[in-house]
Order: C-alpha cells, then sequence, then structure tokens
C-alpha cells in the first residue's frame, strides 16, 4: 500500500488551525448577518460554459476543469462572486438590493507555495443592485468591523477607483489599447518598485513623458478627503477620473463619520489586476505581519451581471481570505478562548459503571455542559491525564462504592480538590461551580 | 448567450433553506462539541488511490473523478468517512480515543430524483480508538440529542450488528461466500417486502430451508433487551453472532440508563448495503414522514484503517443527512426563531443625510444590533416598505430637521407608532425597546 496524501496544494486543518477558522468563520457570519445580509450557497462546481463567461486565458489555465460522465465540461469555482452573478442573472425576481454573505471554498490550479493553498476558503459580501457609492462604502465597512473583533485595530484597507485610473490614462494620452497593460503595472508598484514600473510601461510602448506622470500620480496616498483633492487637481477635465474621484469622496465621508477614517487610504497605485472591478476596488493588509499579504479584496463590477445573460445590475462586494486571516491570527497568540475547554470528564473506574456515567453525561448535555465520558475501561491515573488532555475543569468519578450510596467524587481539575456529590444533586452543584 | 444553469444534480441553497441549513449545521457543531468531539476539515478532492482503497466498482461509477492538469487521478470525495481513513491512518501520533466531527459536502454520482441530490451536505461524528460497544453507544446518544433539538421525538433509529447478521448466515449454513449476498437480500426487506427478498435468495442459489430460516429471523424486531433476548435464542451456538448479541446488549443498557430506549429499535434485517462495517450498524427514519428515507446512517468499522495502510484501529461513527433533515424541518413548518429578522432599519430622507444614517448604523452594530441601512435613495413610504420586507422591528427614520435638532424619528414597525429620539441616546432606546 503507497502512502496515502492529500491532493498537491491542498490540506487537512484540525485542532487550533481549525479552531480558529471555525471562530472567523462564525465571527463574519455574525457581523455580516448584523448587517442585514442573508446566507447563500451554490454548488462548489460551475458548467464551463459559466466559468468561462468570465472571459481570459487565464481562467483556463487556473481552473479545476474536467469533463463529467455526462460528456459535459465543468470546474470547480475559483471565486464566489461568479456564481452570484449566474444566480442574479438567472433570477431577475429577487428584491434588490439584494445583499447576500457567502462562506465556502474555492479552487485555483495555482503553484503552490508558503501560506498558498489550490483550495481556499472565502467569506464575501456583496450588494447587488444599488449604484451608490455608499453601497461600496458598507462593504468596506463589513469588513472593518469584522477585522475589528478578530485583530484589533492593525490593518489598513487601501481603495483606490478605476474610474480614477481610466483618467489618469486619459490624462497621460494612453490610448484604450494601452490602458490595461498600465494598469497591470501600476498594480506592481509595491512588489516591483518605481524603477520596474516604469521598466514594464516603457517595455509597453508608454512614452517617456507619459510614464513621468503615470510615475508621479500613482505615488499619491494618504487617507482623508486630502489626498482626494490631491486626485481632483490631477485628474481635472477628466470627466470620468473625476467621476470616480466623486465616488471616493462620498465613501471618505462615510468612513469620517463612522470613525473609521484613519484605518483607510486611498492610493492611486491599486488596481486589483485585471479583473471583472468597474468602480471602487478595495485591498486589505494587516500590518502586524505584512508578509502574510493581502487579506481581503474586492470591488465594483457593473458589468459583470449582464456577461452572464441578466438584466444590466450593479453590483460592489468584498472577499475576506479566511486562509490568511487563520495565519495572521495564529501568529498573534490565540487565546483560552479559542481553545476547546471541556467542562466535565466522566470517568467509570470499572466497567460496569460505565452505563451511570454515561447517564450522567447525558443528563449534563442536556443542561448544557460540555461532557465527554472515556470509553477505553483505563485505571483512574490514565483517566485523569486523558481529563487533562482535553483541558476538563471538573472529573467526575463514577466508582462502586459512591454509585451503591447514591453519590459520586467530583474533582475540580485546577485545584485538584474532590469533593463528595450526591448524584441527583450534580447538575445543580456544577451550575453553580462553573457559574452558569 | 445561452442560459445559466446549475450543474445536474445540484442546487443553489437561498432563503428558508439556507436558514435551516445553518440552523441544523450550527446546532450540529453545538451538540457535536458539548459531547468533546473536535472540528476536522479536509479537502473536498482526494487521490483517486485513496477514494478508491475502499474498493467496488460502485466507487468507480458514483464517484466525480477526473485527470487534473498535473496527470494524476483525483476525485471529490463520496463521504466524510473516506478522509478521516486517511488522516488517521497518516497521522498515527494521534492520542487515541480521537473523537472528531465534520460538516461538509460530499458528492455521488447517482441518478437525480425528488429530494436527492449530487451534491449533498453531511454532518459525521466518529470515534477512533475505541473498541467498546459504548462508543457505538455513544454517537447514537449524540445523534439522538441532535434530532431531539431539531426534530422533537418523532424519529426511530434502527440497529443492528454485522456480526449478528454473519451468525445468522452461519446458523442457516450459508457459506462464507454467498453471505454478503444474502446481506444485500435481507436488506432490501423494506423496499421488496417478504416474498422479494426470498425470491431474491433463491435466485442467489440459497436453500429453500436456509431462505425459510433466515426470513423468519429477519423479522424480528423491536426496542428493549428483550428482542435482544430473541436474537439470542436465534443464534445460539454461532460464537460471531452471540458476540454481535452481547454487543448490542451493552448498547440497550446504556440507551436504558440514557432514557431514550424508545426511540431506538433492534432491527434483524438491517444490513446497511455492502459497506465497511464490521459490527453495530444504524439508521435512522423520521417518522412523521417517512417518504423522506434515512436521515441517518453509520456503524462500526474496524478494518477501515487498516485498508488505508494504517495500523488495525478501531473506530465508529455516525452520519446525520443534512439535506433530507432540511426538507424534513421545512415541512414541519420553520418557526420565527428560524426567519431572518432584523432589528432596525435606518431610512435615510435624502442623499445626505446617508452619511448620518451609516454613522447610526455602525453605532447599532457595534453594540450587538443588526441593522442596514437603505443605499437606493428612495421615498419614505418605499424606505418603509423595504423595512417591512426584512422584518425590521423599528425603523429609524434620519430627516434633515430631525438632524438639525440631533434628533431622529423611531418608529416601531409592529405598533406603527413613531417617537423623537435624541441622537445620543439612540442606542439606549433601542436597548430597551429591543429588550437587549
Amino acid at each position: 500500500m503507497s502512502e496515502m496524501r492529500t491532493v498537491r496544494g491542498m490540506r487537512d486543518l484540525m485542532g487550533p488551525d481549525m479552531q480558529v477558522k471555525n471562530y472567523l468563520m462564525a465571527t463574519a457570519a455574525k457581523v455580516f448577518e448584523q448587517y442585514g445580509y442573508e446566507p447563500l450557497d451554490s454548488p462548489v462546481m460551475e458548467l464551463w460554459e459559466t466559468l468561462s463567461a468570465k472571459g481570459g486565458e487565464e481562467v483556463e489555465a487556473e481552473t479545476f476543469k474536467f469533463t463529467d460522465k455526462g460528456e459535459r465540461e465543468v470546474g470547480l469555482r475559483f471565486d464566489l462572486t461568479i456564481p452570484l452573478a449566474r444566480i442574479i442573472a438567472t433570477n431577475p425576481h429577487l428584491r434588490k438590493p439584494f445583499k447576500r454573505y457567502a462562506l465556502g471554498k474555492a479552487w485555483r490550479y495555482d503553484r503552490p507555495q508558503a501560506g498558498r493553498y489550490r483550495e481556499f476558503e472565502q467569506a464575501d459580501v456583496d450588494i447587488v443592485g444599488s449604484v451608490s457609492p455608499a453601497a461600496d462604502a458598507e462593504v468596506v465597512l463589513v469588513a472593518l468591523e469584522f477585522l475589528r473583533r478578530v485583530l484589533g485595530n492593525d490593518y489598513l484597507i487601501r481603495i483606490n477607483n478605476r474610474k480614477v485610473l481610466r483618467g489618469l490614462t486619459e490624462k497621460a494620452g494612453v490610448t484604450d489599447d494601452f490602458a490595461s497593460e498600465c494598469f497591470r503595472a501600476i498594480d506592481k508598484l509595491d512588489k516591483i518598485g518605481r524603477d520596474g514600473v516604469l521598466k514594464e510601461l516603457k517595455d509597453s510602448g508608454i512614452g517617456k513623458k507619459q510614464s513621468d506622470f503615470l510615475i508621479d500620480a500613482i505615488s499619491i496616498k494618504g487617507s482623508g478627503t486630502e489626498v482626494l483633492q490631491k486626485f481632483r487637481d490631477l485628474l481635472e477635465g477628466s470627466i470620468i477620473g473625476t467621476e470616480g474621484v466623486d465616488e471616493l469622496e462620498l465613501m471618505a465621508e462615510i468612513f469620517e463619520e463612522s470613525g473609521v477614517a484613519e484605518l483607510i487610504e486611498f492610493d492611486m497605485s491599486l488596481a486589483r489586476g485585471l479583473d471583472y472591478y468597474s468602480g471602487p476596488v478595495f485591498e486589505g493588509r494587516y500590518l502586524g505581519k505584512p508578509t502574510v499579504g493581502s487579506i481581503l479584496g474586492g470591488g465594483r463590477y457593473d458589468q459583470l451581471i449582464e456577461k452572464f445573460g441578466g438584466q444590466p445590475t450593479p453590483a460592489t462586494g468584498i472577499s475576506l481570505g479566511i486562509g490568511r486571516l487563520i495565519e495572521v491570527v495564529l501568529a498573534r497568540g490565540v487565546g483560552k478562548e479559542l481553545t476547546q475547554q471541556l467542562d466535565v470528564f466522566v470517568a467509570p473506574i470499572k466497567r460496569p459503571m460505565l452505563r451511570y456515567a454515561i447517564s450522567f453525561q447525558s443528563e449534563l448535555i442536556q443542561a448544557g455542559f460540555s461532557c465527554e465520558v472515556d470509553l477505553m475501561n483505563r485505571p483512574l491515573k490514565k483517566l485523569l491525564e486523558q481529563a487533562d488532555s482535553k483541558n476538563a475543569k471538573y472529573t467526575i468519578i463514577v466508582g462502586e462504592r459512591d454509585i451503591a450510596k447514591g453519590e459520586v467524587s467530583v474533582r475540580n481539575m485546577t485545584s485538584k480538590e474532590t469533593e463528595q456529590v450526591k448524584s441527583i444533586a450534580l447538575t445543580k452543584y456544577l451550575l453553580k461551580a462553573l457559574g452558569k
């Protein structure tokens, strides 16, 4: 028998990683529902026709694609936005704005590397049907509220607007054909630096003067409305660029009013790849561990739903990268609140005591405690070790003589003290002892 | 553009279905953790080598199998037990008993039909490392506690033991070669009736006398230890059969002691297909809607982990069919507690009021309320309709004159009464009004 393993680039999650994942997912769902988003789940698999509607060779190269037994081409979803777009396009009756959240896995045929997996978990919120930049601001606020709960304050969301970028290339005199190549080069500022971007622009056939203009522009960043005034001055005369700045300005006002302005940076170099974004775009980083990369991303995608055969429908959304957030939370140190702790371990001293032990368990579970019974028929010393390994707060020892007297021994696993407790008073005793 | 749709046999979940799914999953996780099970997540995809270790042509026919870009054969998991067996086999250091739960999807290339999908959701608990029938009893108790919380009392878990069945064929004088064919025929008693089973046994070359003996035996069923005495009498002289009854007897004692005996039926006709089961087997049905089929299944599988190259390791577990349970809960009628309800809808009367509206929202969200702000810039009448469609309890109307006075209007959506409330006292007002 050859050695079994996981599929390349995929991993099992257990222990603290899994506890943290569950905590992040539960917190995300809680925050999303508080903001009035409703849950939606879709199959992990979509017809290839659907997945490829977004277009691009990249999709072909990065998708787990296969032919099913019915000779249909299908693939695993690479994000949670495509399924949403399909659902909106095929359910025109859905009341707008439609605000949904989705928690689920997606798959990409990337080169596996540290902290980057071919199967990854996302938590998305999207608002469909509103053209207002207030909708863009809302999804950012939702993400910030989630981050506040799980990370405190050490993060930054960078924001730009595709319209601003288009205005920029317009002002630089770059034609439409070259604009997307410019965006692609600009987006790399973080990775390849100023000189790297200049070289890429030159290689794409962009003139020196244009490149200089662009490179100065994309260095503008900062928080609040002041930096947006710089955007505005630079884009004067470009209708689309000015429209982009207006949208960002409304968002800035909302962030100000909500007291989160210092967590936002307007950054003209942010382009978010070559995706389907049409307006504001967002990207978030954890400042305590910048190597971890982007922990969230998103933006407005007003043309996507049409591509799926739907009515023209504005939409915006944000996606939290749960895998990277697990790393971040683990690196910060996981507190006791995230470690699974058992209220009570029940230790039957001999085989015939097992059924009494299990009846105590049933009672305690129904009273809301967590409670485990030994199933290994071990000696008392081993039982107490097992209770310790499960972080049990109390161990109930069920011995023959005690049972005959209608009692059990209750051991406080912290103080190591043991008390005799009447069986019928056990739940009450523990409710008091555990402060429930 | 051709019409988009889901992959055949798969479905989107939204609205009440999704609310019920989330409720079932959250309740399952809660109960599982109370019993000391820890969460484990594994990739949806396994190497074909792993999936096929269980053997059988059925696996080949029923698996979503494909070749990835690295020319490796992989497939989507068809249950949550195979991934567990792989993990146990390749992580021999895991402390025993290892009790894990898993919530996740699995895929089978079945013929799609009403209530049966090719992508389905399961919730599993398993205990690895204990040979004791108390472990089998525990997973059944866990399932019963879950069912008690979500369905009340209207269900029955049937239990048998593969050893009992083997003892039965032994007593009937059926050779090992024919035993599994017998099990297969026996398992169909519910579907094809007594005569159908007799015919199948005859077709398999089982003699009349043997068939008569078997068919009388498998009609034995009932709850409590009395019915097990009938099993015992029938299997007298068969070592394996008697061992099987002994195991069921310990389980029966535990069920008795836990007060759930009347929810259990020992049923000699239960075989649970041709799976990997080696000891006790379980199957559960909801009595309020028998057509929905089995809502849970499981059993002991002491040889499976070895097949994955691991040490011989006893294991037992149970799997809840969440898809069917969604149907059952919906059929019983979903109470108000499962319908998403919004505490507060915030309605800005005009565009410039939006940023005030959003600042109220931020404050209320942090105070723990659910709260949605209108993003559509609609007239008041439409806003109140929107608030109603979201089941909002209160609507906060943010008008220009109110804001100038440092106030908002708060409308109770049930009584339709409106009060003026100072902005700074808003949270306090709502905490009181909503009784939080």
